[in-house]
């Protein structure tokens, strides 16, 4: 029997079908999402939870000329399906394919792109706004957005803002009471309570900013979806409809288990179960580096605290909030308060480690500034997931952070070579600081097996050099120190230096200046944007300094970078081992 | 006979008073801090509206031991004058005097330094999480913040993470109804139905959110406040007081003109009357430039809009509002969400003006890279106060944005050297581009009494030549462009070439390597910090193209700069008609 779905490409296919044919079609899209994901994997349990209010928006809206905005994106998988991709659906996250999140490149059904959380709020007023200004009153502007995603600070003041217009748009709240982790925060506690009707009117806090409240409803039954988004067309004004959904609906081990489903790798799509990891040992992530470090200097420290916004199992801090869970805050999707949380804790003589992912922080920029490094507050910084993180892609990528940071005064900026230099530098730093300082690591895995070893301090602003050369220096940070060893090792030549600079700010001038004294070619390799960014802190030395040889700068241009995997996009860019054996070789006589 | 304030120096002196001389003690510190400011001006409305709340609190609060933080701080004078720094009152906002805002350096009664808004309950929550961890049971810890500031969404993320902790402080709600302009809103509108008692209980938006609500009572009563404030010391938990004050209060024009006297300039302490500007007639404001150019230019092109988070009368858009209310949007203290909602509407395709202070879009860094750039969405940005602004120092100098902004791709960055290029970049932007555009201008005045000339279209990428010589090459961007003009006339030489280079990104390159080829020397100068900015980018370029001179930049060094007139902090960081002569002087032969 043929299926509906195959009969389906785009929402006018969908609009043909019958209200009680819907749900027959959710099943569908289900396992044509499971299936794929399970193999092809990428984010799952959010797609599952929206697949019947998916179907309804689509149905019952005039898309892609009313407008309709996932937020965050993560679960936006149905939603391109029915949207013209559903042939190129396997191609999703990978190089040249699809992208993971709704992106406005790619379809005109992705009325806004998104990738952090809580902008859909303001974009689709703004789209709401517009339509008031040029007299197009008849299209309908519709906001998604989950309720760990709405208590951030952005999206209430998109509320408190849409709350004194008319513009007429739609935020539907799609309430399952997790994000990437379970929903923190007191907004959280007052929906729950909602939910379970014990208040016996709307939760008013909706109200009380001037919206029409409507629900909660069951975002899972597709007839009721359509009744009241139908209703909520004819509302004037700013509404909001309240669903509740469940994360991972319709397959039994994402629902149970909401964080793994989230983005569970590869799994079998007939009973649910994760692949088995390889057997293989393999050296440490990054954030299991992080969480485990943390615990061993917990133990031993008081006055440690670790901070995160609402990244505690991606962040590797999971051992930590069960060994000290009055010293470790989830403070919810709430950068810009994590890190005047940990600047006020600072205050008090704590030590305060404010883990964020690298393009995360840019949402705590002012407070950077403003709060931790004009007060030179020794809030010690870790940056996760900075450089090119791979198929989350453009959203995604941490490559602004060492041009971002290194223009603040007090700040030190730290990128260690592997993981072993990481967990000294966090323990370097836990010994007390009078600044702050930041620590930006990579996504993905160190390289060695053995990487417990006893710690050492590490002196701020000291290089060390890997090998020794005559023609040329390279200069590295951060993972690619580790590329540059790879590339030297495969061209087995003694004609280049290699210095692993691990501080971009303050530089070591002491090496600096004797890699000036004697090389007159330099390349500094970085996975980060070049343009003011570490390559860039050498090129002021060296001018200061009067070098007059060549410095060519490695890393990633000036312009937004894709999705696919690291390596591929290491090559992209000319940071692979291929790529910088060209740029090397290009310099040898 | 003598005052009472004689006596008092600091609060344990207040603390020996009784409770019925207080409003006596209110009356001449109120009275001192007219005269003041009448002649050496400042910020007054928000002081003089919590002359009595900060008697009461530092009466009934153990300060310093107790941390008291000021939200934005400009509202701090009473609280500094009462904590030792009476004396010194008069150097206010001077150079090497003490500072306008709060400042942990300055004073151990300020336990945390403000500037931007909304950061006080994060801080204190902090500092009392803090206080937990370190079993100090008995410390309180009080942020007073005003209804403008909470309604921003990083004292939403405060308040939503607060109300999950037990963690002991309290959040003093000084509710004015204006900001620095009349708070907006939906928050502000439902505080102003409970102030009119509308609702027959309390708020319920912050219980809500899990705090102890007291109030409203009348933050003018000294009596009716120390009960509260005592009361409030017994119970556990966050808690709120809203406090209903008026700004300005006890000066009848202050009362009468809220805005205006926001920060007045020179006044009659007597009377009240403003003092009469000078007759003589002076070139425009930046921010009058525009504001009338915009009205301009909205008048002939109706999908014009303009954005500004709770600026409206510091921007120069008061005209604007009137005359298009429709079409300008004054969203509150939300610059995440400004941002955001002028890439919505630019989607639609409106051209959005969005008008954001160079220190305060540090809050929007994020989605401005996020929303704006990566989507190429043709936002305008128009950064005001941008460079070093003067007396309100460190907080608010805007002197990262060239640094912050030249790494994100696909944004254009101008800075045009005076009011008449500021208006010709924004009618050429408004003529419609495939991309962003960042246009950022000083503090202060322009230099032509005659600036509305007709308007010319600016290419894109454009420099221009404003002067030539053999010797030395001194390329420059906005305000500083005026600085070289005045130092080369002064010096009378012709060895001086002087390129405006008005564009950071994209740089005419065809003028860069006229100028690599021509010169042996170059000068670059900015009114950003060094690192990473202007002069970081023509180092890029002159390295990428060989240029084998010297290159020695001007600008503001790697270290925040105090308050001080703008003429004294150019003096600090070389920027001065005589720092620049002396760096021009030191090449030529």
């Amino acid at each position: 029997m043929s299926k509906l779905l195959d009969k389906i490409q785009f929402p006018e296919d969908l609009r043909n079908l019958k209200v009680n044919q819907l749900p027959v079609l959710a099943q569908e899209l289900r396992e044509f999402i499971i299936n794929i994901v399970a193999s092809k994997e990428g984010h799952l349990g959010a797609s599952l939870g929206v697949i019947e209010l998916t179907i309804a928006l689509h149905y019952c809206y005039n898309t892609p000329k009313d407008n309709l905005v996932w937020d965050v994106g993560h679960q936006a998988y149905p939603h391109k399906i029915l949207t013209g991709r559903k042939a190129v659906f396997e191609t999703n996250r990978q190089f040249n394919g699809i992208s993971g999140f709704p992106k406005r490149g790619e379809s005109n059904y992705d009325a806004f792109g998104t990738g952090h959380s809580s902008t859909s709020i303001s974009a689709v007023l703004g789209m709401a706004l517009a339509a008031q200004i040029k007299n197009e009153n008849e299209t309908q502007n519709i906001a998604v957005i989950g309720d760990a995603s709405i208590a951030s600070g952005m999206a209430f003041e998109a509320l408190n803002h849409a709350g004194v217009t008319d513009a007429n748009f739609t935020v539907i709240l799609n309430d399952n009471a997790i994000g990437i982790d379970p929903s923190v925060g007191a907004l959280k506690n007052y929906l729950t309570k909602a939910k379970k009707g014990i208040f016996n009117r709307q939760p008013n806090i909706i109200e009380a900013l001037n919206f029409n409240y409507f629900g909660p409803i069951d975002g899972h039954n597709i007839e009721a979806l359509i009744q009241n988004l139908e209703a909520l067309k004819k509302v004037k004004g700013p509404k909001l409809l309240h669903i509740i959904t469940t994360k991972g609906k319709g397959l039994k081990q994402a629902e149970a288990n909401q964080i793994k489903y989230h983005a569970p790798g590869k799994f079998d799509a007939l009973t649910g179960e994760l692949l088995p990891k390889t057997n293989i040992k393999q050296p440490p992530k990054y954030q299991e580096v992080l969480g485990e470090t943390l615990v061993e200097l917990a133990s031993e420290n008081e006055k440690i605290v670790t901070l995160t916004p609402a990244m505690p199992t991606g962040s590797g801090l999971n051992e930590l909030m069960q060994k000290f869970p009055k010293r470790t805050f989830d403070v919810g999707i709430a950068e810009q308060h994590a890190v005047t949380l940990a600047a006020g804790m600072a205050t008090q003589g704590l030590v305060p480690f404010c883990v964020i992912y690298s393009t995360f922080l840019q949402r705590a920029y002012d407070q950077i500034i403003h709060d931790v490094a004009l007060q030179k507050l020794p809030v010690i910084f870790c940056i996760d997931r900075a450089g090119l993180v791979g198929q989350d892609g453009a959203t995604h990528h941490g490559v602004f952070d060492l041009a971002y940071l290194r223009c603040i005064p007090n700040l030190i900026i730290a990128a260690p070579a592997d993981e072993i230099e990481f967990r000294n530098l966090l323990y370097s730093t836990s010994l007390g600081l009078k600044q702050p300082i930041a620590i930006r690591y990579p996504r993905g895995r160190g390289r060695h097996l053995n990487w417990k070893k006893p710690l050492e301090k590490i002196d701020i602003g000291t290089a060390r050099q890997l090998a020794k050369g005559e023609q040329l220096a390279v200069l590295s940070v951060g993972k690619m120190t580790e590329q540059v060893r790879l590339t030297l090792a495969e061209l087995n030549t003694d004609d280049v230096a290699h210095y692993d600079m691990r501080f971009v700010k303050p530089l070591d001038l002491k090496m600096l200046t004797s890699v000036f004294e004697n090389y007159t070619q330099i390349i500094t390799i970085e996975d980060g944007v070049v343009q003011g960014g570490f390559g860039s802190a050498i090129l002021e030395k060296a001018q200061k300094q009067q070098y007059k040889g060549t410095i060519d700068m490695l890393g990633v241009p000036d312009q937004f970078i894709d999705h696919g995997t690291t390596e591929e996009l290491y090559e992209l860019c000319g940071l692979s081992v291929d790529g910088i054996t060209k740029s090397i070789q290009s310099k040898l006589r």
